[in-house]
């Protein structure tokens, strides 16, 4: 879709828009990265790159209160009507629930800093395909994003169906592996926590995909049928 | 703190966001019912309850959907700045969080269909007590929004503390008992899911409180210490 940011009489306003767009991307990629550093902390039992993710929280939280803050003022100096309100409440959207995967990076993190048996972190390592789909669903998310493409969004949107069947799967086979080995339980729990966690990192992103449709189509399809949205707003 | 929508000179104008700001307290009231209604059909073992949450749920999001399409044409009609625009935007915001907490209300409604052994059921029992502070902080948080009374959203942003820390106790109570008969660990799970669900009932009441104090006060309190809060920005 073209963004067609020419329209806007104020040269200035066109700027202002870009720079908060530009300002989401910047702070999807270090939420992206704050995931990626999260899983390889867990992956390679890296501890000091585990109290980094902890460290490096308060960035994307600075982004989310700044990006705010300047959504809100231009809505009150611009004055923005149509799609370029819509940019602007999706964007208000949006960098909620980045924020929010960063915390679940965090939680993520937070297990990298205990101590697994080798058993256990096996199945620390039975979360990594998952860790890597759901990073995979952000990546895209943001790219949608960035482009503001419906098509690529709704791919995302049906992703995470696929990321929800993974988690099931794996949960039980963790519960399976406590039933097992009940000493394990506590340490198992664990897992449990951080693959919920990848886990809602995918209805993040397709809360994210949800706010491109938004902008670009106009509708709200929050708790829209995937065959309606396909059908009938897609189209 | 006194709303002063007299100020408008647009009568029409102060009515609108008195009727959005209705239709709010509406759709928290109905979620209030969603959660009570879980959490009773849990306690109760009743089944026909729970399916009754369930089938609600659409009317939360029916209610959401609604209230958000109200936000943006208000904001896109009436170019509201300062206060009326940060009121617009914490209700954004706040029934983002209503219809989430909704959606856990679901969630808990769903293990009431399980079946459970007797002892099971006991633990079933012992997050009755978790419940019934979630609803409180749920019911608080609606009155301080209710009265934009920025004390008391402070007060239900202290309580998740508290809750957080009955979840953990109850956690470790469920860990134990999984231990100890490691068969039980299935059903065991539903109910440390449904705890953990009443956990973030809590956070997104803490949410709130935040959008209540950003109304009044002005400022985003989301990253903000409770001590700087209370020294800084409620004084």
């Amino acid at each position: 879709m073209e963004l067609n940011l020419n329209k806007h009489i104020s040269g200035q306003f066109n700027e202002e828009l870009e720079q908060i767009r530009n300002d989401v991307l910047k702070m999807g990629g270090l939420v992206e990265q704050q995931l990626t550093n999260a899983l390889n902390a867990v992956n390679k039992r890296d501890k000091d790159l585990a109290k980094q993710v902890l460290e490096s929280d308060y960035l994307v939280n600075k982004m989310d209160v700044k990006i705010d803050e300047d959504c809100t003022r231009i809505i009150a100096k611009r004055q923005p009507a149509a799609s370029d309100l819509r940019l602007v409440l999706a964007i208000i959207k949006t960098i909620t629930d980045l924020e929010r995967i960063g915390d679940e990076a965090k939680r993520i993190a937070k297990v990298a800093l205990e101590s697994f048996s080798n058993t256990q972190q096996e199945f620390l390592v039975s979360m990594d395909g998952m860790g890597r789909k759901a990073l995979a669903m952000l990546n895209d998310v943001l790219d949608a994003f960035a482009r503001m493409d419906v098509d690529a969004a709704f791919e995302v949107h049906k992703a995470d169906k696929e990321l929800d069947k993974e988690y099931e799967a794996i949960a039980r086979q963790l519960m399976t592996y406590m039933m097992e080995d009940p000493r394990s339980i506590p340490k198992i729990m664990d897992v449990l926590w951080s693959i919920r966690s990848l886990e809602r990192v995918g209805d993040r992103c397709q809360n994210i995909s949800e706010y491109v449709i938004y902008f670009v189509k106009g509708k709200d399809v929050r708790h829209t049928s995937e065959a309606d949205i396909k059908h009938n707003i897609l189209n």
